[in-house]
């Protein structure tokens, strides 16, 4: 049986570049002979893209605070047991563009829920999948914001909500890295890409023996 | 302002008959002079109703049990929280054909999910808005199955599963209705329309004041 693969998560604000720096750290894992999933949330299977769908079409208003961490959280458990679990069994590095720490961050310091409630969801959703690694990637969401903007895509109702629900996300965050400093590393995403990339890099090595 | 509305929900297994009783009892209520509404889960608001559609359509295994259970879950809430309140507090009678004891048949004596998990749910969709009365139509389910059949519906996920999780739903209710007697009423099922009606009728009078 193969070894267990690593998870890692990348999280943070709109712009923080997750997506670039995921592609880029799938290269490099895979030039070093590892085998790489890479995948995102919400979505990460076909049950749980379809709940995506609901949540990231229509008005900003569509979902109360509540049920949206429900849906989340029945997306998360779906990608977790039909997409993480099984790669991560069979060896594979998996690389998630957000995950529990997202659901934290904007239903509870972004929208008020309450975090026992939230803590009792992950528990439901997340169980034992653990991260072995969060990269939080850390930028003033003012900086962000713009570079989201310049991107222009089509999804984007959580974009347009006001800088103040970037800013708490942003302390969120930071408080997550601050009481599980073993699990999570702040990574500085003010930098340009390539500087980013080499700290994320350091990073894995330093924690997971990645990238010999 | 209104007095408060009387919320009653029915349940019980496939062809029990309870969208029928739903609508005679609505008939018999709105004669009395109330006003009623007649709701239905999963269901019962837009996004709720945009989530059922996750769940009723396709294959079987689509839907792990946690995850059907939280999506459930977000769907109640919703429900809830945009029909089922605002209605009762407008002074309205509401009538919903399944509500969560379905979520605790299905999911946990049906698919045997922890109860404790499902008791953590409920109090998240639910809240403090629990039905003032609970109809159990109760009936032996080879009857049951062999009525739904006959009506062939589109929607026959449920109904395509074993006899053996039909008995276990059964139980399931009978269960609840056990344990939460000043709720809950077991109401005969295998009678003619008529008789069912007219003892929904008579608990509704003994129990909620309703039908003077």
């Amino acid at each position: 049986m193969a070894e267990r693969g690593r998870f890692i998560t990348l999280e943070g604000g709109e712009g923080a570049g997750k997506s670039t720096q995921i592609r880029l750290l799938a290269e490099a894992l895979r030039a070093d002979g590892r085998q790489v999933v890479t995948t995102r949330e919400p979505g990460g299977s076909p049950g749980a893209e379809a709940i995506r769908n609901l949540l990231v079409n229509g008005d900003v208003g569509r979902w109360l605070p509540v049920s949206e961490a429900l849906l989340l959280s029945a997306a998360r458990y779906d990608h977790v047991q039909r997409t993480i679990l099984p790669a991560l069994e069979q060896g594979q590095w998996v690389l998630c563009d957000r995950f529990a720490d997202s659901t934290s961050a904007y239903q509870g310091d972004g929208h008020g829920l309450d975090k026992a409630l939230l803590a009792q969801l992950r528990g439901i959703a997340v169980g034992e999948t653990q991260p072995d690694l969060t990269l939080i990637l850390d930028i003033d969401p003012a900086i962000g914001l713009a570079r989201a903007a310049a991107r222009n895509g089509g999804e984007d109702r959580y974009e347009q909500m006001k800088l103040d629900f970037h800013r708490r996300l942003r302390a969120g965050y930071l408080a997550i890295a601050a009481a599980e400093p073993e699990r999570c590393a702040i990574i500085d995403a003010a930098q340009g890409i390539d500087a980013i990339q080499a700290a994320i890099r350091q990073t894995v090595r330093d924690r997971l023996g990645g990238l010999r």
